[in-house]
């Protein structure tokens, strides 16, 4: 386990002997960063707008020891922050990182943190610049900030422009994270590409390349798939203001899903529909994206996947299940305070029901 | 009280209802906001470089609801930020704001948090672009990002560039947080500026008009008293590598504080040098200052005090007391995970003494 109960390591080290250790693992200099971590605040090159946002991770909310390790709860929490750049078409350069952590915990595991956070800033060329560590009596947190441009691209893709009669695409595969954390926790269950769903869970692919490609076709509206596909799409349409019929069996799903939901006593489509934490991009783009969809899903090296279509009718949002029986669409996901949340991402997750509508955010299993 | 245990009165609202809630509540459009609370991420507009850091805000280690309302708990963790850019000598102009709260808060202190958090963003002319919600299993925590610009001066005062010979300067006065945190404990006792004490602690006011016009003089080395005097001057001399005399009897203290520190049974020097949270600037600067700090003062209208000059060797950096005997320039501040952290911002902090040396922090009362 990556945490001894008890002493407190920590306590030898110092703060600021634990933030020189820390900024040895990252990296911070690098283009771009006139100042990094050492100072009051870092000072950053920006060329044009700059994207911005924040994401925390809670120990227990949004990962458990049980199955992450330390690498991977740090490569999760700057890979929500770099999915959120890639929805708007940006391209992230710089992050910052907060942690508050128990008294307990190990410098082994805040440099397990640190290496899983220097592993993905690697991957995606962003830099470290600025950090912050506090105790806490509580779980330990990371949050994440992270800075990005809009080069090339040079405008923003919200979540506000799709129109009636554009598709609604979706990158890679959806369910797969919700599919791994089942797998991580039930290890008795074998199903092929189990490997890829458990990875899917620990370290999920932030779509920059993609989100970049897609703002310069460019896509009318995007977000990225955090909260569930059912419910980030209802985001997308609440901004738009347009309605949506979203065909369920179209929905990509990876290998294996459908046996581990069957394993689980789920419907498939639960995941696919709410699962969560898959960090894809999806998005909406006009008729003529159909025949370069396929150019820019090699361009990207990701499948890019039609799931329905923008209708002109706000009040007319609908899951088409296979056979043509259609439902409301309604956030399958996560809420934080919901009445039905459970503390943490369920993998048991209120399915889909043919009946509750609307409503479904009150069914229980 | 703030808090209310038992219900979670959040579960009703639902964490996207919370979120529309909080967005009316804080100064979020305004110019250079291209994209503002709202989508995946904030775009914004930055002419030149980027100042950017975050302050992590944790129930019980940096606040308590026994001593701070909601609204100045939100005060306090966007002025902790901004002091920091402030003490690069930049603007501040964007923030970000990550909570984690207990399933117990209420909606009433959630909004209590953003009222302070809107109250000193319309102060100094910011703008909450971004933020981000969680369930926590433990304290509350509020995690701010802040962003700023080099308007005007073009360039950042590092810690690094104090020089032999230069003064060292604060502005304001120092102690006072420390102060008044304990009369907030100690209602019984009664001290001249009592409230004035009171208010450092809970609504410290970052030098954000100092810190520009320093930044334009140009000072040669800045930092903002988080730490406490000591510490942060030695974070400065370390950056800069040069020795100091700190005068201890310069140290600007605020009415009432050598009272307080009696009732305390403290020397009153122990809160200038170690109280921290005071968020009053740290500055080196050549000799040709002293002649312009006056008119420099009045342009920022906030005092400033000449406590110390900057010394060649490294290895001589030390404490003047009153009287002329020297001791050893340590940390009287606050470590988070030092053996003698005792959790929290102590007000009964390790007071310095004569013979520790730089073992001081080894010294319990």
């Amino acid at each position: 386990m990556p945490r001894s109960p008890g002493s407190s390591p920590l306590a030898s080290l110092g703060e600021f002997g634990l933030i020189d250790r820390l900024r040895r693992l990252v990296p911070a200099a690098g283009p771009g960063v006139t100042i990094g971590i050492g100072d009051d605040a870092a000072v950053l090159q920006c060329a044009g707008p700059v994207v911005a946002t924040c994401d925390i991770q809670v120990e227990g909310v949004h990962f458990t020891w049980a199955l992450c390790g330390p690498e991977d709860v740090g490569w999760r929490a700057l890979a929500v922050s770099l999915s959120d750049i890639a929805a708007m078409g940006g391209v992230p350069r710089y992050a910052l990182i907060s942690l508050a952590l128990p008294a307990e915990t190990t410098p082994a595991t805040i440099e397990g943190i640190y290496r899983g956070l220097a592993e993905i800033a690697g991957a995606y060329d962003v830099r470290i610049v600025g950090g912050n560590i506090s105790r806490t009596t509580g779980p330990l947190i990371v949050d994440v900030t992270a800075l990005g441009s809009l080069d090339g691209s040079r405008h923003a893709v919200t979540r506000a422009g799709a129109r009636p009669g554009d598709g609604v695409w979706v990158t890679g595969t959806v369910g797969g994270a919700a599919a791994g954390r089942f797998l991580l926790e039930h290890p008795e269950v074998r199903v092929p590409g189990a490997a890829a769903l458990a990875a899917a869970y620990r370290r999920p692919t932030p779509r920059v390349q993609a989100g970049r490609v897609l703002a310069e076709r460019p896509v009318s509206a995007m977000i990225d798939t955090s909260d569930g596909t059912a419910g980030d799409l209802l985001h997308l349409v609440e901004a738009s203001n347009v309605g949506v019929r979203l065909d369920e069996e179209r929905l990509p799903q990876p290998q294996g899903l459908p046996q581990a939901a069957r394993a689980a006593g789920l419907d498939p489509a639960a995941w696919a529909l709410g699962g969560g934490e898959d960090y894809e991009l999806l998005f909406t783009a006009d008729r003529e994206f159909d025949a370069r969809a396929p150019g820019a899903a090699e361009q990207m090296d990701v499948p890019l996947t039609r799931i329905g279509e923008i209708l002109p009718e706000p009040e007319g949002r609908w899951i088409v299940r296979p056979g043509g029986r259609r439902r409301p669409l309604a956030a399958q996901g996560w809420d934080h305070f919901s009445a039905t949340s459970r503390g943490r991402r369920a993998i048991s997750r209120t399915p889909p029901t043919e009946h509750a509508g609307g409503g479904d955010a009150t069914t229980r299993r």
